[in-house]
């Protein structure tokens, strides 16, 4: 049978670890004591316990199977599955997560991805810049204007700030046909493809009409909040109108900054997030204003978002967090070409300023991208 | 300006508390340098610092206001204001949260709750018995079984458990059905009510698909996940179908748990699950198998649900996790009359003794009711 593995790491164990390990593979599989379970159920349905090991004095290593039938076809359901009510159990993290083929076929992934990004843009070996339009509050004119700086500087990706959210529609349209057409006059300029992703958020029709809205412009996608709205509706809501999507990680930091609770970044805002077919990943790296400390998983999360997993495309990894224009030079010499550095407000402040420190950042990670080929 | 007055509790802060307050302040609103902000905009969305205290050696109060438009009227927006990037910020946790009445007086809040369910069931004052059906993959006749036995015993309230999920809708469809007419049936030959609420997952149509068969089936609600599918997702799903909700608390741990990030139950599990107007929420309550260790904070969630809040109805409170029939009587001895006490396993394996646990259980919730009258 094939089996969904997951590996918890339990940190000061309040029962033997073995037992723990055999409560949560009950737990998030079946939650019935074991006497309602018939064998038919359980052989087919029951989580079971792959390993149990000690780490260290304080640590054990628990790898729990759960069947794939489990998950249901659904990239929500899988999240569920490996971290519904564990989140209540005393500490215990999810560390590690291998998903099985007949999962990762069921799924499309990313629809561009790193490749698509790519190709859309023309650019086929350097890092990528990418900026941020805010503060809410700015009239579609402003923000327009910073748009249109970026792209005639060749800037690559432009998204909203996840605050800009509009209660109504037509000031949503509104703003985002500013930004489209100011960002297509400069692309008309320069030649060169900057691609542009706004941000929606709320549910129903308002979800619906705001990303009907962003296809009939003919952007290639939007940012969602997949730990605000729900990662399988971030997802459907893209896939419904052949969107690309961003996963912006906001409220996910508990999971994944928390010592001994919660998942990896690698897991949460890598695997599944690429498993849930988004095609950029914003994670908190190494430098910035948020970063995740000592323990920078930047690394990992960039490659559980790249490597090979089933015949997904790779999503396009996304070091976040207020970065300067000097870190995004320094962040893609560290962490080589396929990334995106994201500059916000250490851009935008430049005001008449923009389009010159894109183009030259542009160019310092062109460099970069030829010393790394030769 | 009206204001969301939100509460932080910051532990081993790793700048000038002052200076930590101003950026959560800043982040969660505009996300923006000070350079950037206008004054205009700034008057009207800078979130601002209430007050900043130290409560002991560790630890410090911060007090921050946010003009009630960032949230957008929307409880998904909202939830991201409060909690959306300072999720990365190093043990910054929300611990309280006043909403202002402009933003209360446009959220219906719960369609039936506490008194709504009252209402329907014909039970004036006593605790109310829940029971879960379960495990996944018994046959539809063996869960309709499972709930006819408690409709017979007089229980009052039957949820799906949260791992029931189905991946098509005819198998959805007949079980739901089948366990309806049984309740149905039973209910016929009591003359007592007894609500039965299925657990809904999944997005887009398949979601859709699933609510209308609900609504269709004249059955009073559902169960979602919130924090699976997204808090708004959840609560718009239901209040297009006309339909109750039980708020279920999966994956919710790790922000609640967690000693020094996330979001204190109360919070989370009370004030914004009813905001979102949530009939039911379930929570960790003192004793079972999922409880809050030493932190108990089942009795301010509970306050949470049921205290004014604008002109909502309250939730119904309902202390989860694992109970045996035993510890219901006790936990409504404990917590008094306005509560659900879910017995899942413990009712469950008694087969045909079912009937007459429930009937006696119910008797007793009566009986200490009745004590608390007099």
């Amino acid at each position: 049978m094939e089996l969904i593995e997951a590996t918890y790491i339990a940190t000061r164990v309040d029962r033997p670890a073995e037992e723990l390990a055999e409560n949560i593979a009950r737990e998030q599989s079946l939650e019935s004591p074991r006497e309602l379970i018939s064998e038919a159920i359980a052989e087919r349905f029951l989580g079971r316990v792959l390993a149990v090991e000690a780490k260290d004095a304080d640590r054990h290593v628990l790898r729990i199977g759960y069947p794939a039938e489990l998950a249901s076809g659904q990239i929500g359901q899988l999240f569920h599955l490996l971290y519904g009510n564990v989140s209540f159990y005393p500490r215990v993290r999810l560390v590690e997560l291998r998903l099985p083929e007949s999962l990762l076929a069921a799924w499309p992934g990313p629809l561009g991805g790193l490749a698509g990004i790519r190709q859309a843009l023309g650019v086929a070996d350097r890092a990528l810049l990418m900026t941020v339009l805010k503060p809410r509050g700015s009239s579609p004119e402003v923000l327009a204007d910073l748009a249109r700086r970026f792209a005639l500087g060749g800037g690559d990706l432009i998204k909203d700030d996840q605050n800009l959210v509009e209660t109504d529609l037509p000031t949503f349209r509104k703003r985002v046909t500013y930004c489209s057409q100011a960002i297509d006059n400069a692309q008309n300029k320069t030649g060169k493809a900057t691609l542009y992703l706004p941000h929606v958020a709320g549910s129903g029709d308002h979800l619906e009409r705001q990303l009907e809205t962003v296809a009939r412009l003919g952007l290639p996608g939007v940012v969602l909040c997949p730990w605000v709205m729900g990662l399988e509706t971030a997802a459907s809501a893209a896939r419904r109108h052949g969107l690309m999507w961003l996963a912006h990680p906001a409220a996910a930091g508990t999971l994944t900054e928390s010592t001994d609770r919660g998942i990896n970044a690698a897991v949460l805002l890598g695997t599944l997030v690429r498993a849930a077919g988004a095609d950029i990943s914003i994670f908190p790296g190494s430098g910035g204003r948020i970063s995740s400390g000592e323990r920078d998983t930047g690394a990992a999360t960039a490659r559980a978002l790249t490597a090979p997993l089933g015949s997904m495309r790779a999503s396009l990894p996304c070091a976040g967090g207020g970065k300067t224009l000097e870190l995004a030079a320094q962040t893609a010499a560290e962490q080589g070409p396929d990334r995106a550095i994201v500059v916000g407000g250490d851009l935008l402040t430049r005001g008449a300023g923009i389009e010159r420190a894109t183009r030259e950042t542009i160019a310092q990670l062109a460099a970069l991208a030829t010393d790394h080929r030769s």
